[in-house]
C-alpha cells in the first residue's frame, strides 16, 4: 500500500492506494472508525462491489444510501434528498463516505460540505477516473439543468482509499476514460511517468494491479503538487490540470455527451498537441507520441461525427473562456506546459478542421 | 462613518457603520462596483426601503430578487430558486448583495458560498439584529423542516454596510430583539460598553442614531474579536457568543417561536445570570443590573406561559448539548464569561422553575 499526502495545511489528508486495501478500511479510518457513517453509493456500484460494501457496513452505526447511477443524481433534488437521509440517520456527529465514481463523490462531498456547515467525509473511489482525478482537490458540486457543476464547494475529504482491485468490475470503456487523465498527468508534469505509461499501457488495459497502482499513485502525486499550490483555483497554477480540457469540454457539450469525459479529453489533448506544435512550442515527434499512447489506450483522437463549428459554439459557453478571452494550456514538451491567452481563432479553427469534420 | 475590520487573513473585510451611508454605497463597493450584482431582499424591506433600494439599482448590471419575508424563504426551495435566478442573470462574473435582515442574509450568503463554488457577496443588514450579529462571522445557512440552519457554510462577505438610518422603518419589536444581542455583547466582553448601554438604552428605543451607531460599532468590534480567534467555531472561543443561547434556543423551540430570537435570548440571559449567581461566580447585584437593562429595553426576562419541562426537553435536542453533556456560558462578572460543562440538572431545573411556570 502506498500513501500520498495532499498538503493543504490544516486540510491535509492522505490518499491510500493499493490492491485489496478496502479489507483494511476500518484501520485506515483512524479516529473516524468510531463515528457514525452514512455511506453513499450508486445501485450499479453497490451490485458490482457487494462484498466490499457489506464489509464496510459490518461496523456499528453505518447505513447505506443507494442513488441512481448517472449525472441525474448530481442534482438539486439528489442533494436535497441526501440531506433528508442524513437527518433521518439522526446522529449527533456523522461522517459521509462516497463509495463510487465521480457522481457519487461530487454529490457526497457537496452534502458533507453543507450539512451542519461541514462534516467529515471519506472518499472511496471505485473508477479509475475518480481515483486519479477526483481523489485530489476537494472540488465537489451538483449540476444545474443549464450548466454542469454549477453549485458546489471546496471541501477536502479526510482521506481517500483508492483500492485498484475495485477496477476489476469497471466497464472497459470507463477504464479507458480514466487512462486519458493518467496520460494527461504525464504530459503536464512528468516525462519519466509518460515513458512508463507508454511501456505499460497494454498491461493497464489487462488490469495489471501493479501498473494500475503506479498510475493512480503517480497521478495523485502530480495532481496533489499542483493543487497544493492553488487549492481554490485562483492563481492559475491549477489551470495546468485543464490540459486538453478547453476543447475537450466543448467536444463533450457539442456531442451531447456521446463521448465519455475521458474520450472527449483524449480528442482535446490531441488538438492541444497540434496547437502546441503550430505555436512552435512542442516538437511534432512528441505530439505524435502523445497521440500514439492515447490510441494505445483505446481512446479516440479524432471525431469525424462532429462539426468544428459546433465545437467552437460550445467553447464560447465554457467558463474557461474568461470574459471572452480564450486561455489554453499548451505543451512545451512532454512533462511541461504553460498557459497561453488569446490564441488566434483561425489557429483553433485549423486544428479543429483537421481532427473533426471540416 | 466608522469602519470595523474583521481580521480573518485573506478573508478579512470591513464593516462600515453610519447614518445615511447607503448613499455612498457605490464608493464603498470599491472594485465590486464594476461587477454585475444580484440584489436579494424581501418584499417587506423592498417596500420599507424603496428609496435606498432604487438607488442601489441605478447602476448598470444590477437586478433585484424579492423573496417572501420570513423563515420559509430560508429553505431548500428558496435556495434552489435563487440559484435559478443567478443562472437567468447570465453573468460571467457576479456578486450577490443581501439587502434585509437575517433571513435574507442567510439565504444570500449560502447561495454566494455555493454558486460556482463561491462568488463574492456584500451584506447590507437592515435590522438591528442583523447589524450587530449576522454582520460578523460568515455563518450562513438554510433551514430543514426538522432543524434550523442545518444546511450551510462559512462564507465571509466582502464587506458589510450597516446604515443605522434603515432602522427607522424597523418594527419596534424587532428593534428590541436586536437590543438583546447588544446587551449580550456588553455582558460577555465589555463592562464599559455595558455601562453605556445602561445609560443610553432609552435613547436607543427612540432611534437616536448616534446611540445606535455606537451599539452597532461596539457590538461588531466585540464579535469580530471573538470570531477572529475561532472563525469556524472549533476551539470553543466562539462559544462565548452563545451566552444566554443554550436556554434561549430551547425557549424558542418550546414556545414554537412565539418569542422572537431576541426575546428568547433575553429570558435565556436572565436564566444564565441566575445560574452564574448560584454557581457562586456572578455577584447578585450584577445579575440584577443585567436583568434591569433587559427590562429597560422592553424585553421579557420571565416566561410564565412556558413549562420548565418543555424547555428541558427542547434542550436535549439542542446541538450545544454536545454528546449529552451540557455546556453553558457562565458570567464571572459583567464583561467576562467562561465555559462550564456538566452543570447539575437540578440547578438548571431550579433556575427554570423560578423564571418559567414551575
Amino acid at each position: 500500500m502506498r500513501e500520498i499526502r495532499v498538503e493543504l495545511g490544516e486540510r491535509s489528508y492522505s490518499i491510500f492506494v493499493g490492491a485489496g486495501i478496502l479489507a483494511e478500511a476500518d484501520r485506515l479510518f483512524g479516529p473516524l472508525a468510531q463515528t457514525p457513517v452514512l455511506i453513499v453509493t450508486d445501485e450499479g456500484v453497490a451490485r458490482a462491489q457487494e462484498a466490499n460494501l457489506n464489509r464496510l457496513l459490518e461496523s456499528l452505526n453505518r447505513r447505506v444510501v443507494r442513488v441512481a447511477p448517472g449525472e441525474e443524481s448530481k442534482s438539486m433534488a439528489g442533494f436535497s434528498s441526501l440531506i433528508d437521509r442524513l437527518v433521518e440517520f439522526e446522529q449527533d456527529t456523522v461522517a459521509l463516505l462516497a463509495f463510487g465514481g465521480g457522481v457519487v463523490g461530487d454529490l457526497t462531498g457537496f452534502a458533507a460540505a453543507c450539512y451542519k456547515r461541514g462534516v467529515p467525509w471519506i472518499q472511496v473511489p471505485t473508477t479509475l477516473l475518480a481515483q486519479v482525478d477526483a481523489s485530489v482537490g476537494g472540488k465537489c458540486a451538483i449540476n444545474h439543468p443549464r450548466a454542469k457543476n454549477l453549485v458546489g464547494a471546496f471541501h477536502q475529504p479526510r482521506m481517500v482509499i483508492a483500492d485498484v482491485e475495485t477496477l476489476h468490475t469497471l466497464p472497459a470503456r470507463e477504464l479507458r476514460s480514466g487512462l486519458a487523465e493518467v496520460i494527461k498527468h504525464g504530459v503536464i508534469a512528468d516525462a519519466a511517468f509518460f515513458d512508463r505509461v507508454e511501456q505499460t499501457i497494454g498491461r493497464a488495459l489487462q488490469l495489471d494491479l501493479e501498473v494500475l497502482e503506479d498510475y493512480v499513485t503517480t497521478s495523485c502525486r502530480i495532481k496533489a503538487a499542483v493543487v497544493g499550490e492553488d487549492e481554490r483555483d485562483i492563481t492559475g497554477q491549477r489551470a495546468a490540470l485543464n490540459y486538453g480540457h478547453t476543447l475537450g469540454h466543448a467536444i463533450e457539450l457539442a456531442a451531447h455527451f456521446r463521448y465519455t469525459h475521458g474520450e472527449a479529453i483524449a480528442i482535446g489533448m490531441a488538438c492541444a498537441g497540434d496547437l502546441s506544435v503550430r505555436l512552435g512550442l512542442l516538437n511534432p515527434v512528441d505530439a505524435g507520441r502523445i497521440e500514439a499512447v492515447l490510441q494505445s489506450a483505446g481512446l479516440p483522437t479524432r471525431a469525424a461525427d462532429l462539426e468544428a463549428n459546433e465545437v467552437l459554439a460550445a467553447m464560447n459557453l465554457d467558463k474557461k473562456f474568461l470574459q471572452g478571452a480564450n486561455r489554453f494550456v499548451i505543451a512545451r514538451e512532454i512533462g511541461a506546459v504553460e498557459l497561453r491567452s488569446a490564441i488566434p481563432r483561425t489557429l483553433i479553427e485549423e486544428v479543429l478542421a483537421d481532427r473533426l469534420a471540416g
